[in-house]
C-alpha cells in the first residue's frame, strides 16, 4: 500500500512535469510570439506545483518508511525508492529563498546573455554571470561534495560522474585526440562542396522522415516538427517529440540533426511504459541519453554502410545535385574534420576540444581560479591552443552557448561522455550482433535497435551509468574505444598511416 | 491585500487550467495516436488540481471576507469577487463521490456513443445515456433551481438563461421561422454546384489565412491549425488558437468554419489581458461567445458586401472553378436554405430547427416526460414535423452529436442564442457604424472589430449576457432582430414577396 501511495505521488508529479514539457515543446514549435509572457508564468506555476508535491513532508515520511522497511519490495522497487529518497533529500536542501534567488538571477543572466551575444558585448553579461557563478558555488556547498565543488553540479546531470574521473578522461582527449587531429589537418583534405548546393526544404523534410522511419522511430507514438534549435522531448514513451531544422543551402544540418534527435527519441520510446513517473521509467543520465543520439548520428549515420543503404533514396530526392556522387564520396563529405569556432557545428572529433575547453573553464570558475571578467581572454587562448584558431569575436566565442546563462554548469561534459559511451556500446554491439554493418548496409536497422532496447532502453534508471556500462560492455567507461573508433575510421578516410 | 491573495489564487488556477487547454489543443491537432491514454490521465490530474485549488477552504474564507467587506474594492473587483464566490459555492456542492461517478459515467457513455454511432445501434448507447440523464437530474437537484430542473443545467453554459425565457424564444422559432422556411422551400432554388468542384487543400488554406488576416485576427497572438472538428481555444488573450478543416470537394466547409472560428478567436484576443484568470478577463457565456462567431460567419461572411470585397482574391486562387462566378452568384450559393439531417451542416435558418428539437428533447428528459428508449422515435417525429424530412438512420439522427455522451445537457440552446444575439448586435452595429456595409465591401473590417472590442470584448464577464445585451442594443434579447434579418436577406435571395 505504501508503495502504491509512493507510485501515485510520482505519477501525479509526472503528469504535471510532462505538462510543463508540452508547454515547453509548444513554446519552441508553434506558440505565437506574443504568448511568451503568459507561457513563462504558466510554466513557473506548474514547476512550483511539482516542487511542492515532491518536497511535501508526508511524501518524505512515506519514502523513509519504505526505505527502512523494504522487505515487501522487489529489487526494482527498492532501487526506485532509494533513488527518489536521494532526490527528495537533495530537493529539501534548497531553501525557498535560494530557489527564488536562483530563478531571478537566471532570468536576468539569460536576458543579459541574449543582449550581449547580439551586440557582441561581453561586459553586458559579465556582472550577471559573476552572480550566477557565485550562486552555483553556493549551490555546490548546499548540495555537498567530497572532493570538488564542481562534483556537486555535474552530479545533477550525470549522477556519479566526478572531476577525478573526468580529469583522466579529458587528459586523454588532450593528449591523444589533439595529436590525431593534427595528423588529419596535415593530410590531403576531402571534398564536401556538394553539401552546400540548393536543397529545397520540403524534400529535405521528406528525406528526414524516411530516415526516422528506417530507424523504426514510431510515428504513432511520436512526431517530428521544426524548431530553431533541434531537441527531443517526451511526455511518456507513447508520445515522443523530436524536432529538426532545415537549411536550404546546407544538407548536413538537417540530416545529422535528424538522426541525432531520432536517437534520443528511440531511447524515450524504449523506456518502459509501466514505469511511468518512476526512476525505473526514466533515462539514466544526460550522458547515457547522449550516447544514444551520438551512436545513431555518428557510428551509424556517418558510416559508409549507412550511406550505401541510403544514397539511392537521397539521389531520388536531389538528382541534379547528387546523381554523380557515390556513397563513398558522400561518406567522405559527411566526415570532414576541421577546427571551427562554433561547438554545435563541429565535426565528431574536434567537438571534444570544444567540450574540453568548457570543462576546464567550469572547473576553474568553480575553484575560484578564474574570474568571469577574464573569461574571453582565457577562452580565446584555449581555442588557439587546442584548435589552432583565432576566435574573431565573443559572439562566435565565449558568448555562443546558452548553458551558463541558464545556470547549467556541469552540463557540457555529458556531451563528450555521450560520444565515448556511444563508441564503447557500438563496439560491443558489433561483437554481439552478427554482421551488424552488413545489416546496416541493407537498411536493416532493427537488430541494432532491438539490441539497444534490451541492453539499455528497457532498464530505465535501474542501473547507474557506470553499472550499465559494465553490464553492457564488460568494463567501465574507457576512452580507448572512442580513440580506436576515431583512428580506424579517420585513418582510412584521410590516408593516415 | 486580500484582493491580491484572491487574484493570485485565480492566476494559479488559470495557469493550470490553460495548461489543460494546451494539452487538449495538442490532443486535437498534433498528438500521435498512441499518446491518448497518458494524455487523458495528465488532463485528469491537472483538472483535479484545479478543483482542489478552487474549492480550498482558505480560498473560501478569503472570498467570503472580501464579499462581506467590499469597501476597499472598486465596482469591477466587487463583481469579480461575487462571481467567483457564486462559482465557489456551486463547486462546493459537488461531493467527491458525485464527481467521480459523473466522470466514470461520462467516460462509459462517450465510449458507448462512439460505438453506437459507428454501428448505427442506439441500443448500445441507451443504458449509458439513461444513467447519464439520471445523474443530470441529480445534478440539477444538487445545484438547485427555482422553477425547472433544466434551468440548473442551462445556467452552467448560459448563466441567467431560463426555460421560461427559452420557451418563448423557441415558440417564436417554431411559429415564425418554420413558416418562413416553408416559403423558401416553395420558391425557385439557387445554384451552388460550383462549390463542390475540386479545391486543392493548400490554396484553400492560404485563402482561409487571408480571410483571418482581413478580420484582423492577430497572428502574433494566435495561430490556425487543422483538426477533425474545428474549434477555438485560448491560453490567454495573446495566445489564441483556432482550427479549421479542409475538404477538397467542398469549398463551403473551410470558408465558413474558418470565419466562424475566427469570430470566436477575435473575442478571445479582445479580452482584457490585465484581467487574466479573473471573471473580468473571461467570456460571458457560450451564447455571447457564439454571437461573435455567428456575427462574423453569417451577418458578415455570408453577406454580399463581404463577397464583393473577396471574390477577386478567391478567383485568383481558383480561376478555373470560379472565374465565371460573380460575387452575386457566390453570395446566393453561400445562402442555400434546405432541410438536412446533420446539425453541423445546416444553413443559418434551418439550423435553429435542429436546436429546437434538441431543446425540446432535453427539457422532456429532464422533466421525466421522455424516456431514453423512446428517443429515436421522438427525434425522427420532430424532424418530420419541423424539417419535413425522414431521418434515414440513427447515425444520421439521434446519434449524430457528441454532447449528451459528454453529459452536456443545456449546451445546445446556446447555439441559437448566439445567432439571435448576433443579429441584434449586428443591427445595432449597422446603426452606429457609419456606412458599415460599404466599409465591408471595401474589405475594411476594422471599424466593426473595434466596435465589438469596445462594446463587448473588452468587458470580459463584467456584465451578464442580459445586461450586456441591454447596454449594447438598448433592450434584452429580442428574436425579431433575427427574424427581420432572415426575412430581409432571404426574401431578396429567393424572390419572396
Amino acid at each position: 500500500m505504501k508503495y502504491k501511495a509512493y507510485k501515485d505521488r510520482l505519477t501525479t508529479i509526472a503528469d504535471i512535469g510532462y505538462s510543463i514539457g508540452l508547454l515547453s515543446w509548444d513554446q519552441e514549435t508553434y506558440m505565437p510570439e506574443k504568448g511568451a509572457g503568459f507561457r513563462a508564468q504558466q510554466m513557473a506555476t506548474l514547476s512550483g506545483l511539482v516542487h511542492e508535491h515532491f518536497t511535501d513532508k508526508d511524501f518524505g515520511k512515506i519514502l523513509k518508511k519504505l526505505n527502512e522497511n523494504p522487505k515487501k519490495l522487489n529489487e526494482k522497487q527498492k532501487r526506485n525508492v532509494a533513488q527518489t529518497l536521494k532526490d527528495y533529500k537533495k530537493q529539501k536542501k534548497y531553501s525557498r529563498e535560494f530557489v527564488e534567488l536562483l530563478s531571478k538571477t537566471t532570468s536576468e543572466c539569460f536576458q543579459s546573455w541574449q543582449k550581449a551575444r547580439k551586440e557582441n558585448n561581453f561586459k553586458l553579461y559579465a556582472p550577471h554571470l559573476t552572480k550566477m557563478i557565485e550562486l552555483k558555488r553556493k549551490e555546490a556547498d548546499i548540495l555537498g561534495y567530497k572532493k570538488h565543488p564542481y562534483d556537486a553540479l555535474i552530479d545533477q546531470y550525470e549522477p556519479g560522474a566526478r572531476v577525478a574521473d573526468l580529469d583522466v578522461l579529458f587528459k586523454d582527449v588532450r593528449e591523444q585526440l589533439v595529436v590525431f587531429v593534427k595528423k588529419i589537418a596535415a593530410a590531403k583534405q576531402n571534398e564536401d562542396k556538394f553539401m552546400y548546393l540548393h536543397y529545397p526544404k520540403d524534400k529535405q523534410w521528406d528525406f528526414g522522415i524516411d530516415l526516422l522511419k528506417q530507424m523504426h522511430f514510431d510515428f504513432e507514438a511520436g512526431r517530428q516538427d521544426i524548431s530553431a534549435h533541434p531537441f527531443t522531448t517526451s511526455f511518456n514513451p507513447k508520445d515522443v517529440r523530436v524536432t529538426t531544422r532545415i537549411s536550404e543551402d546546407n544538407l548536413k544540418s538537417m540530416i545529422w540533426s535528424c538522426i541525432h534527435e531520432g536517437g534520443h527519441g528511440l531511447y524515450e520510446q524504449g523506456l518502459p511504459e509501466s514505469e511511468y513517473g518512476l526512476p525505473s521509467g526514466e533515462a539514466i543520465s544526460l550522458g547515457i541519453h547522449e550516447s544514444q543520439s551520438r551512436l545513431w548520428e555518428n557510428m551509424v549515420g556517418r558510416g559508409l554502410p549507412y550511406w550505401k543503404a541510403n544514397m539511392k533514396t537521397l539521389q531520388k530526392y536531389f538528382p541534379a545535385n547528387l546523381n554523380n556522387i557515390s556513397a563513398e564520396q558522400f561518406y567522405k563529405a559527411a566526415n570532414i574534420v576541421a577546427p571551427s569556432f562554433i561547438r554545435t557545428e563541429a565535426d565528431e572529433l574536434t567537438y571534444h576540444f570544444h567540450i574540453l575547453i568548457r570543462y576546464e573553464i567550469e572547473k576553474a570558475l568553480m575553484e575560484g581560479k578564474l574570474e568571469v571578467k577574464n573569461l574571453p581572454e582565457y577562452w580565446n587562448a584555449r581555442y588557439k591552443e587546442y584548435l589552432g584558431i583565432k576566435v574573431p569575436n565573443n559572439t562566435q566565442g565565449v558568448l555562443q552557448d546558452i548553458h551558463w546563462s541558464h545556470g547549467s554548469i556541469g552540463y557540457f561534459p555529458t556531451y563528450s561522455l555521450g560520444s565515448f559511451y556511444a563508441a564503447q556500446f557500438y563496439a560491443t554491439a558489433k561483437k554481439e550482433i552478427k554482421s551488424l554493418e552488413n545489416k546496416i548496409e541493407n537498411g536493416n536497422l532493427l537488430p541494432l535497435l532491438e539490441w539497444l532496447r534490451e541492453k539499455i532502453h528497457h532498464h530505465g534508471k535501474y542501473y547507474s551509468a557506470e553499472e550499465l556500462c559494465k553490464k553492457v560492455t564488460g568494463e567501465k567507461l574507457n576512452f580507448s574505444y572512442f580513440m580506436d573508433y576515431a583512428k580506424g575510421k579517420y585513418s582510412a578516410l584521410y590516408n593516415i598511416k
